[in-house]
C-alpha cells in the first residue's frame, strides 16, 4: 500500500509541533501546500523569516517589538512609577486588551520552577531590580499565573523586592466575569471569599 | 492602545490564509513564531520550501509525487486496465486508505462548472482519452463528488468516453457506513433506493 509521499510526511511532521495543530490537521495542511504554487509556498516561507526577524524583544520590559524601546516603553502617557510583571510578552497582550491599566511593564521570562530546572537566577529579576532603582517605581503590581508556581513566584518577588521600599501589589484571584458560582472550582471560590471586599 | 507588533500582523494574516487556520489561531501561531528562537522558525521555513519543491504530480495519473512516474503507476501488481478517475490528487489517498482499489488513477484536476469558469477543456480530459487508447484501458471507475457539479461531470465523461468502448462505471452512492437513516439526507436516501441490490 503506498503511503504518502516523503516530502509530505515531512511537512506534517513539521507543522504538527506548531500548538493546536493536531496529526490530522497538520496532514491537512501539508496537503494543502504541497498543491499550492510552488511561488505561494515560498512566500509564506519568507514572510515567516522576515517577521521573526524584525521582531526582538524591548530592551527595557521586554515585550515583543519592533523597535527599542517598544511603544509602551516610549509612551510618555504611561505612568512610569507603575510597572505590572507579567511571566511571558504574550500576557501583556492581554492585559492591554483590557484597557485598562496605564503602567509600564516588566516580562520575568518565566515562573521559578525548581523541577523545571528553573531558579530565579534564570528569571530577569535582577533586572527588575535595576529598574526599582534606576526608574524610581513607586509600585509593582504582580499578574502571574494562578497555580502553585505562579504562586511561590509572586511571594518570592514580594520578599526579595521589600528592601527596596516599593509598594508590591497582586492583580486580584476570584470569579471570572460572566460567569456563575455553578461554574468555579473549590479553589477559585476561596480565593474569591478570601479577596471579598467592601461594596461601594 | 499599542496593537501588535506590525510583523506579527502581517504573519498572522499570512497564517490565516491557510484552510482551517481561523483569525485566533492564525495569531496564537503568530505569537507562538515570534516567540521561537529564529532558527526554529527559519528551519521550518525551508522545510516549507524543501517539501514543497521535492512534491511534484504524476506525469501519467497527476498524483502526488516525488518521483516520475507515481509509485501505483509504476507498480507492476496494480491493474493497468482498470483507472479510477478523481478530482484532486488528494482524493487518491483517500481511496488508498481504504484499501480496496486494485487499479490505476486519474486526476482530472476539478470538475465542470462554468459559473465558476471551468470547462471540459480545462480539465485532463484528453489526457485521459489518450490513456485510455494507449494503455488499452477496459473500465473507467468515475470517483467524482456526489453534488450536481460532480454528478454533471459525470455524465459528460460517460458520453464522451463512451465512442472508444470503453465500459465506464461509477461508484456507489448510498448511505454511509456506521449510520442510520435518521442521520441520512432526503438525496441521499432517495440515491440509495435507486442503488438498492439483491441481498446475496
Amino acid at each position: 500500500m503506498p503511503t504518502l509521499p516523503e516530502p509530505i510526511i515531512e511537512l506534517t511532521s513539521a507543522l504538527g509541533k506548531l500548538p493546536g495543530i493536531g496529526p490530522r490537521s497538520a496532514e491537512r495542511l501539508a496537503l494543502f501546500l504541497a498543491q499550492t504554487e510552488k511561488d505561494g509556498v515560498r512566500v509564506l516561507a519568507e514572510t515567516l523569516i522576515r517577521s521573526r526577524d524584525a521582531i526582538d524583544l524591548c530592551s527595557i520590559c521586554g515585550a515583543l517589538t519592533e523597535k527599542q524601546p517598544c511603544a509602551i516603553c516610549d509612551d510618555p502617557r504611561r505612568d512610569a512609577f507603575l510597572v505590572c510583571v507579567v511571566e511571558r510578552p504574550t500576557d501583556i497582550l492581554s492585559l492591554e486588551k483590557s484597557g485598562t491599566f496605564p503602567g509600564r511593564y516588566h516580562v520575568l521570562g518565566g515562573r521559578i520552577s525548581p523541577l523545571d530546572g528553573v531558579e530565579p537566577e534564570d528569571l530577569r529579576i535582577a533586572e527588575l531590580e535595576a529598574r526599582i532603582e534606576k526608574e524610581n517605581i513607586r509600585e509593582i503590581v504582580l499578574a502571574l499565573s494562578t497555580d502553585v508556581e505562579g504562586d511561590a513566584t509572586s511571594h518570592y518577588l514580594a520578599k526579595r523586592l521589600a528592601p527596596q521600599g516599593v509598594s508590591v501589589t497582586r492583580i486580584a484571584h476570584g470569579l471570572p466575569a460572566g460567569s456563575g458560582l455553578e461554574f468555579a472550582d473549590e479553589l477559585t471560590l476561596s480565593r474569591a471569599l478570601e479577596g471579598r471586599r467592601p461594596m461601594e
